[in-house]
């Protein structure tokens, strides 16, 4: 069996979501980590190279480094993994990308639509695959629910319910300060956006991978509750989309008894479906004039497209590391096929492509731009 | 045991709400029905009449006919309750208050607000007290949570997130036609709005009478799905408070496997409170950094202020009939503490008051202006 | 519209389940309480009659002299309800039903078996009719569970399991003593049987209303937890039916968190339905192979049977009020029939019926009789 | 970082549990599966050894062979990983065991007490460590719900209820034959029980693995469901336990509805704590006189004993694979602490252990003998 070999950017010791992405492509088994630019701090470098048993020779000091090495070696990387703060995200990216580097980027994919669009130009012209890790698209059952949109089973989309509350940054973000900055907080390391490029993205995304709608206009009111901080932890959004349907956007980091409780309601004409990530192994679906039902992953009524992401039976739950390991499992497929030669459509693997994240950079500077001028309608571009 | 006298305004045959006053009035049975205006229909006025047991002498083919004669009598109503499609709630309470009898009035209250001052003045005028039936503000856990709320227990408020998703009317609301017009959906009937007047009003009710808040400012966007239509069935609106809180209204009657899902979360320094209309005998209660609570209608634990409007033990559920009962248990005080020549304060009793009627049509009004101007934000004066 | 005529026996001030029926027949506006025997104590009797507005010469100090002189009147009472202490029932139900009363009964019927036989005698001796109020089975989604399994819908029954944990009486329970014994416990007043005779027959009634199973035996284990007790606040017990389907009961005054919890799971060869009274306007139902529905009471794909006793709209919850209420309308349906001159069969009313009644009655005593006898396996024959 | 060695017994191609255990390992990045004896089809073994990139050498055609050559072998592994069907555990266990391999085994242990005893004795003479992979034992909440029972938030336990009920087994065991006979369900492979060897031992284990408490006495029916199978599929016992608290267990393969469906609540004399398999990141805990609260995974408020096992934050699910993971990581702590000399107590380190399988071979046997003597009682000695 062929493996695929990868490297890794940030995700060094304490880094919570770096650890994750690792677990997953174990979990998938089919990569094996082989190099990595792990930290800004060396002892912290040499800390994770030793535990992740990377070559000393491949653990990098820099990204740059990195990339031309990987880039010049017989045996270098399939892809790179970044999972930076924000600020790197684009930089670090586009040297891969002209190395002719594939690229798995966490969300936001950047900060700005010009960094966005440089990507998706460097990625054309390097002929790059690039996969933004929005999680919960990974989901069986987010994939269950993109095919009963796409098979008509709730008919056209009217309105569009999300939110995504959360409170675990709730004590830091309220007494916020030069010693007490979390990166997420940080204009120079998150761009514009805080809650609204972290979370607001993720409904953002999620809405559009299931249901294929784009933005047209929006509205938002971006709050900064507690002392100290400039970046908005509350966001509300009313939202306009191209097919005339509506909807509301909320997120939020100071919602306090709400842990990761993104939710997806998604209203047709002739059906309702509802999503909740912390259920995630469940669809709500009701039909017009039936009761409601509830799916369950694994079961034998899930449709072949997202049976094909079970990987223990109904009734044992996946969860979060599944979910990075289906969009994994996608990107490998696609990078499989590369190398085979075959003809990839980014579009038909089902991981959320590099068009989705610059779609998410849009989002939230404009939600930015909205609340800079008092929450009033813009016009979405991307 | 002295007992009240009412009369009631619309709730003939077929008409829903107005048994359920009456429900409500007898589960209390503290109140006689002696006299109505049931219907335009004679034979439906007849009919209602006999079932009700209402003296023939007293059953009135108008209104007018029977704010006047019963204002004359010795034995007239303590007070009348106002059931009929929204146009009639203004002409009717007026005549009622300018011969002294008190109102317990439908929401929303009135078309106008021009209006709703008019029937403001009229009860100041007259010594009237008047009660508007906000339905969910009557069950027991309202109760708590806006004691809750008094008590500081969630501190200042930051968000309040409000939504009342429903899908009865759907099938009638996308075939709109002269044949086929629910009240509800009628101009002419039911003024500007629909679900923002019939729906929208809960919440913001709801959301004032817990915790005191006033809407200072909202912008918001009204759909019309279907076909035929011209009032809203799906209301879509950021608002701010004047305490500097933000939050987020949604109601629709175009929402697939809904029922009648009001639901309001309210979002403090300190904790969070939720409340869901269809487990009214609940109320989840988050406080910062504790896992999240269940609270039980009629525990040991709940605040005097609620408990005494405890009917059944905890366990053995209460529903919308108690509601409605408690809030004429709430006027029956009042009445009779009025006629015991007591000095009433309205804001006292528990019932939703003139005030918050006057605060609803404002809303709905306001709805409907910033709807109209592209869902411009626009103030909200009372 | 003509009219019913009852009295009560029981029920005084601060005697919950009184209340409770008699707001249930207000709700239900066909009848009207004309005369009782309150309680023991002369002043709480006078004090009942007052605030009930009893007339004097109706309002009886024994229940003995009640059904004499309301037995002669040419203006008596349709039906006495017996709401007193489980003592009572039987002695005082055989004296109604002598003089040509119909009954309405609390559960359990009675203390024993040869006491049910009894009263059934009596009731087929004077023509009577004779309604024993299991709350639980007057739900309208009990009756809809009860259609559904007529219907075929879940196909044979397997298993069934039934729960009813409670926890209100934990703090009386734990410290009984000559002073402090709620009658629940107490055996001169209650019997052999505590929970298993007060909540136990509830599970036993409620199965069989629902199925018509009958228990062929049982083996159950009765525990008494805490100080100073004699009878059982913990039953367990596994059933045979005589269909051979199995199952299992349980019910407990100990269960620390749970409030009323009636639980019923039934299971067939083609579906399974649950029912859970805390939420009863739901019901659970999952076929082969599908996902669960929630069923809601109110809506358009109910059974006729279960919609004609919907009184208020679907999401607008009803409780146990209308449980009640519900068994009072099938009860005074059979009443005006009765009078009518037609043929009544109790069984075809929808209320819970006398031979229901005995077999509750057999169930807590063989209950106890397994328990004495080391939780062995004993016959069931009614 | 040192790292161990691992073999696997059983787990081939189409065999689900082997490929989680394999995962598991995977996930937490301590271990290295080095050989297997995967199938008793050569082409099966080879195609698994290929995928699992196994060294030919070490991929054995009998686990007689594998133990050999792996207990001679400097480099042999530190553990054996036993998922073949349970007739093979125990002489395949021995065989490793007597080569001083360290063995973690699927449950149910083995067929008999016996053999379990057997194993006991030979854990012991060659000084190895033996884990029983009763997955559920291994969630976070859990091992919350095991210390907060150890800290007497919930006092002395009165009452255990424990469910387990399926259905994905459905069609496959009403429809039995030589041809269609699952392993589950085949005397056989499988010793005297099913359901109650397979579901059961999963009740009976996780209720003392948190509650420490010992089954005294136990009475229950096996039921054999559908055509053609004499293994049952439904199981209901009362069981008393050595504290004299009861209890009720109840699994089933045969309930339409469920998916994997483990529930146990376990109530105290302070409190009770309910734990849901299928929601494993929320343990509900009620205490007497307080609100029930839920509590969640990765919360600030856990004990550290469950946060030393979270693995994602709050609100970001996990599932079975963190469990098998989380029982995998207490048994690689015993095998490092044992590889460095150290004295190891197997109680310390969470995993559950030789015992328990004992304990669940002699419930399950019992539970046989009682069913087959008429569902009567008995005694209970491992």
């Amino acid at each position: 069996m062929e493996r695929l070999r990868y490297g890794m950017i940030g995700g060094g010791p304490g880094a919570f979501i770096g650890a994750v992405h690792r677990a997953a492509v174990r979990l998938n088994d089919e990569a094996d980590l082989v190099c990595g630019c792990f930290s800004g701090d060396s002892e912290k470098r040499r800390q994770a190279g030793e535990e992740l048993r990377i070559d000393p020779s491949r653990n990098y000091s820099s990204y740059e480094e990195m990339a031309k090495q990987e880039g010049a070696r017989e045996d270098g990387i399939d892809w790179v993994t970044i999972v930076t703060p924000n600020l790197v995200h684009a930089p670090a990216a586009k040297l891969f990308l002209e190395q002719g580097i594939n690229v798995a980027c966490e969300k936001p994919l950047c900060l700005t639509v010009d960094e966005a669009l440089g990507l998706q130009k460097a990625a054309r012209e390097n002929g790059c695959l690039f996969a933004v890790t929005y999680t919960y698209t990974g989901h069986v059952m987010a994939r269950e629910a993109r095919q009963l949109v796409r098979d008509g089973v709730i008919g056209d989309i009217r309105m569009v319910m999300g939110e995504y509350p959360q409170d675990w940054l709730l004590d830091t973000l309220e007494t916020i300060s030069e010693d007490n900055m979390p990166w997420r907080a940080d204009p120079k390391l998150s761009g514009r956006g805080a809650a609204v490029a972290d979370l607001g993205t993720h409904i953002e995304n999620w809405v559009n991978y299931v249901t294929g709608l784009k933005i047209d206009s929006l509205a938002c009111n971006l709050d900064v509750f507690g002392q100290g901080g400039t970046l908005d932890n509350n966001v509300e959004a009313l939202v306009k989309f191209d097919n005339g349907a509506t909807g509301i956007y909320w997120t939020s980091q100071v919602a306090i008894g709400f842990d990761n409780a993104l939710k997806i309601r998604i209203f047709g004409e002739k059906g309702t479906i509802e999503f909740v990530q912390e259920e995630n192994n469940y669809l709500k679906v009701s039909l017009r004039g039936e009761p409601p039902r509830i799916y369950s992953r694994g079961s034998g009524y899930l449709t072949p497209e997202a049976t094909k992401y079970v990987r223990v039976p109904t009734g044992h739950p996946e969860g979060l590391t599944e979910a990075f390991a289906n969009i994994y499992k996608d990107f490998a497929q696609a990078l499989f096929d590369k190398k085979a030669g075959k003809d990839v459509n980014e579009n038909d693997y089902g991981y959320p492509t590099l068009e989705m994240g610059l779609a998410g950079v849009e989002f939230f500077n404009k939600c930015v731009d909205s609340s800079e001028a008092g929450a009033t309608w813009v016009k979405v571009e991307y």
